[in-house]
């Protein structure tokens, strides 16, 4: 298997992450974002959107969409341990949970980002005022997931699931546009932050 | 089941459509957006984001976000006709897709909405600029999918599934901010949402 990734981006650290829990090999390729490499023509054939990661099989075929690569390598190249969950209520608290931290933790944390830092300044068109409101939203969401991992040690329950991957590098992304965990007010977070942040995967 | 949602709101209809697709029935409870019950204490118990729609199980588990709550019911209530995918490469498939039509049209989609219209004015902080932008980035995704669909019958491939789903109640949703298919452009796209929404459950 080929990874297309980034090393600064949040949805190729998702897929590394969740690779080196599973163990499984791969190579990579670098598609710099910083260098535009993600908008070559040679890259949108591979992902007319120009977005990372893409993962190529050795046959050739090709598939886009962070959390589409995780669910095909736990159902056809590794299913241990498994990150998505056994029976169909555990399924569905990961599910929930991982789409609490994409759509209320990484992606306001993108668009401060993408609307405010300088990375982006000549490069797009930015809003800072929706940096802003983005900002204020995260205040509320910071403290939804505080309170939520307040009576457990991970994202979705008793054990690590692909919502801590998809929730750390989310957090972690936010360090750059100094969106940081208050440890004085969200204690619950720091410790869970701490706890995964000490995996092996988590350097990848 | 009880499926708590607004008649007006895109992910609560995401949800309905599937149901109906599968032929499955339940309960509701309209939670009105419009009339802000959805900020009520009594619906926060139910879901601490405020977002809609969420799913009450008969013993009283209760299940947020529209995909979470598909996959279950895919997965513990009612199999057929399956909308998920069957072997591990069309889920991807099936699942890549279903993140396109979520993260490429209803995302930005909705954010139009958000940010610029009047349902809104007064009631959050807008920022029609950032609206502007995802007016811009949708040229291209219309323009995306209208090609992808030149090939093929369904967003994802041969077949109906999820995916479809999330991309008719995306592109409906957009004709409140005046987001709309011009099929004298994309040919290919307004065919395929004429197809999708003659099917019995897109009056869900």
């Amino acid at each position: 298997m080929l990874l297309y990734h980034d090393l600064r981006a949040p949805n190729p650290r998702r897929v590394r992450m969740f690779l080196a829990e599973k163990g499984v090999a791969y190579d990579t390729i670098e598609v710099s974002i910083a260098a535009q490499a993600h908008q070559s023509d040679a890259f949108r054939a591979k992902n007319p959107l120009a977005l990372l990661p893409v993962l190529e099989l050795d046959d050739g075929r090709v598939l886009r969409e962070s959390m589409a690569i995780c669910r095909y390598v736990e159902e056809a190249v590794q299913p241990e341990p498994n990150l998505f969950g056994v029976e169909p209520w555990e399924r569905a608290q990961i599910e929930m949970w991982n789409r609490h931290a994409e759509l209320e933790l990484l992606w306001p944390i993108s668009q401060v980002f993408r609307n405010s830092h300088e990375f982006w300044k000549g490069r797009l068109k930015q809003s800072p005022e929706f940096a802003e409101i983005m900002r204020e939203l995260l205040v509320d969401r910071f403290e939804f997931f505080d309170h939520s991992l307040a009576t457990r040690p991970y994202v979705a329950g008793e054990r690590f699931s692909v919502a801590d991957i998809t929730a750390l590098c989310a957090l972690d992304f936010g360090r750059v546009s100094k969106l940081r965990i208050d440890p004085t007010k969200h204690a619950s977070l720091a410790a869970w932050h701490a706890r995964v942040s000490e995996r092996p995967s988590a350097k990848a």
